[in-house]
């Protein structure tokens, strides 16, 4: 069996169809991995219910409970990743749900405002965390750690605007892995785009592409283009909305609001539009501007060995070098990545947005802002969009209508007379003791059709039957729901009986 | 193996005496699972550090981070514990870390100061969760479930009073299991108690007891006392002290500070001071004071029906009716039960405090207090104390010297030459491919020693060595660590050897 088998379908085609509704694209990491589905949920939070004691039973703006169903999807999705996270030799950490305030400061630039803080009940000022990324960073410096490979699952938290309509979730779920200390160049950097492919490979979401781009190219091309510094983070976040917006959009931003004069902007245009492999890398090498560009040069050396190591990790392919890859925050400092589902064509028109799954990059000055010295930990690393994932696949699986078992239940204890709850009690905990997943009614006189309706709706594979008749001779029937089939074994035999039928099925 | 074969200690002795020396024992779900070793990783936070831009690294007070070390030990608990909660056919629910204030107000009576409220930064007034049980009844309410068996795992928050000598995290981890629902009486109680004996002897902590008792048995025997109805629940939470201080300052309090004749006192000391098992219930049926109030027969009928249940599941000898067992939170309404750790004669000396370790009990109205119209869902559940059980397990390791490993790592990938990186990266990808948990170090040239060291350090059982006689003889090196035996391999048979050997292990 594929380790993920419940993704085998041979279209999706449809649900990205929806996906790509969203009026504003995610950026991940940066911003946060949301869903577009949440619509439906909120609303139908939101209707007004009959009051009693002056309040409407609900969650709080843009957060949910996850169903059973949901919970499953996740289990299975979350698994598959962390066993990739574990295939490559990361350690598992925890940090609390909120910082103290002042670590969270001057770590996320203008998206700050989406922070929550706790209320002030005495004490300290604290906030809930706002990703996984700088916890680590102060887990490092804190515990003056120069060396890890850790990856951590955990909930975040962002007061998103209230537009409820895009989807936008509050709370929400990170996978993250990266890899801190000193190291040989690009060996972390090119392990973190092998891990990229091998859980978008493994999640069979569809084919995808992964751009890669670095912030040092980035400043040199705005450097030689003629943006003058001050303007170059503007003008980084501009050239971050190409995957939403036009580039004839994004020239009109860069002139007309952020005074870009239109030959610079021009200039830009030139290079933004560039994507490819390896050899666009020598190209812009030999680039009359960039090549006078000393940062730019060091990017494109990193770069051009990157390439080298996803050769012989067989994953050059997949990989775009792609000069708007901008991305948001600030504490990127060197090689940055986005993985992008494909589309088909049908979807391509309908929309820019190309469902970012995942994201990472070089962080290499974020654990020194926590230092008392400032010493520094080079950092690389990536995101799951694991909300997104969730998604998808949610929305595929009800597109199949397939249905998902939210127990395990293996067996199921069933009698078709009364007055035998003594004996449904000493048999199931029998099985318990052997390990083996049991339920039965909680009631003394079910019915048997009430008990086999069960199984069917639960989708449980055996029932065991004990009535009259079996006490008499010393024996249980074993039935299989799906075949109907009933057969008589020995009650002493019954425990190995349904083990041999589990582990063959 | 068995399921939890690092718990295979003969001695546990010395770490219960640490826990024991708390001055104050734990109520478990009704206040919380803390940890008493909690004090030296505090104080090593708290210790002043060398200030930059004014502000000292550290997490929050009363949370801390979980390091490698602490998530193994976590995860392995949690499965089992997980594993149990399957095996009864319970559903996996989440429910967001925070919910409107009025959610939980009027629901713990008069520890809602330790509620963490969110600042109000303009929309709704919100507050982290305080437990899973409250959630758990809104989520049923507002979806008009009528009955459903779940566990849920997660972190609550309490803003416990500063003393953090104690060492009473305001962070922690709860593991709950309930079963909604109407159904005939004491069935589901029963799996509850089941399912306690089922995790407590899982995880080999040593002997335990579990403490039964009936609300309606306490309200019965407080009427019957002369006890005014006003002050039943002042006399309760008293009772509740019973396993930290004696029964003579118990009895002290309530006459002098609660204002109860003597008389009154005594009455109850005759009752409190009982325990034992179906023959208590009888001579209570007897008791020519209880046997005329209809809520204590009411309760005494069903524990009678409870052990009957208990005795079918075969743990009737771990279970104690305790008239001195009271649980502090107003919601329960019929069983509750306490799982103690039972100590050895030494350790009993030194404190009251006997280690409570699982909790619950029954609460009918809680869901009713949330629906507009207060349709009731009977409930009953049980809160595992994860994080004692945690300490306890870290203690135990540490106090035996058993190293953790942290990773999985299976296979490292070295060699013994300059110049090999690329033939490392081609190899690792390969087994990674073929979901081999594999690593290397991220340098160009590492020394042979440093990266078998690095072996021997992580406990990685396997090493593949790859050089140029190797290259030049189609083979490759595969050493173990343990023996440090090495064998020469086809190249092209290295995956299948590789395999070979760890489903051997």
């Amino acid at each position: 069996m594929p380790p993920f088998g419940f993704l085998h379908m041979r279209v999706w085609a449809s649900l990205f169809g929806q996906l790509l509704r969203s009026p504003r694209a995610v950026c991940i990491r940066e911003v946060h991995f949301h869903s577009q589905f949440a619509e439906a949920v909120l609303t139908s939070q939101l209707k007004p219910q009959q009051e009693k004691s002056n309040f409407i039973i609900k969650t709080p703006k843009g957060t949910r409970d996850l169903s059973p169903q949901q919970m499953v999807v996740r289990e299975k999705i979350l698994d598959m990743v962390v066993g990739c996270f574990k295939r490559h030799g990361a350690k598992r950490l925890d940090t609390p749900a909120f910082e103290l305030k002042e670590m969270l400061t001057e770590k996320y630039g203008e998206d700050s405002g989406l922070i929550y803080d706790l209320k002030d009940q005495g004490g300290e000022l604290l906030s809930l965390r706002y990703d996984l990324t700088v916890p680590f960073a102060r887990y490092l410096a804190m515990n003056k750690v120069k060396k890890m490979k850790r990856y951590h699952v955990g909930k975040v938290w962002r007061r998103e605007s209230p537009t409820i309509v895009q989807g936008r979730y509050r709370e929400f779920c990170q996978c993250d892995f990266d890899i801190a200390g000193q190291f040989d160049p690009m060996i972390p950097d090119a392990e973190c785009l092998k891990i990229m492919c091998e859980i978008l490979s493994g999640l069979q979401l569809g084919d995808f592409i992964i751009k890669v781009n670095d912030r040092r190219v980035l400043d040199g091309m705005f450097a030689v283009c003629g943006v003058p510094e001050s303007k170059f983070h503007a003008i980084c976040s501009l050239i971050d909305k190409l995957d939403k917006i036009s580039w004839k959009d994004v020239r009109h931003e860069m002139v007309a609001k952020k005074g870009l004069a239109p030959e610079v902007a021009d200039r830009i245009g030139d290079y933004v539009q560039c994507h490819g492999g390896v050899s666009l890398i020598e190209q812009m090498f030999q680039d009359p501007r960039l090549s006078q560009n000393k940062q730019a040069l060091d990017g494109l050396g990193d770069l051009k060995l990157l390439f080298e190591y996803l050769t012989l990790f067989g994953i050059a392919e997949k990989i775009s070098f792609d000069l708007s890859l901008a991305r948001g925050l600030d504490y990127y400092t060197g090689v940055i990545y986005e993985a992008v589902l494909l589309q088909t064509p049908a979807q391509a028109q309908e929309s820019f947005n190309v469902g970012s799954v995942a994201a990472g990059g070089r962080y290499d000055k974020l654990v020194g802002m926590f230092d008392p010295k400032g010493h520094k930990v080079p950092c690389v690393g990536l995101s799951i969009g694991v909300e997104r994932i969730f998604s998808i696949v949610e929305q595929r699986m009800k597109t199949f209508g397939q249905k998902i078992r939210t127990t395990e239940t293996q067996v199921f204890v069933a009698t078709p007379q009364k007055n035998f709850l003594h004996e449904r009690l000493k048999l199931i905990a029998e099985l318990w003791d052997a390990g083996i997943k049991a339920e039965l009614l909680y009631k003394n006189n079910p019915k048997l059709l009430t008990q086999l309706h069960y199984c069917e709706d639960m989708g449980i594979p055996l029932v065991v039957i004990i009535g009259e008749q079996e006490m008499k001779e010393g024996i249980i029937k074993l039935r299989s729901v799906a075949s109907r089939e009933e057969v008589a074994i020995k009650r002493e035999n019954l425990v190995a009986e349904i083990q041999k039928r589990l582990s063959e099925s």
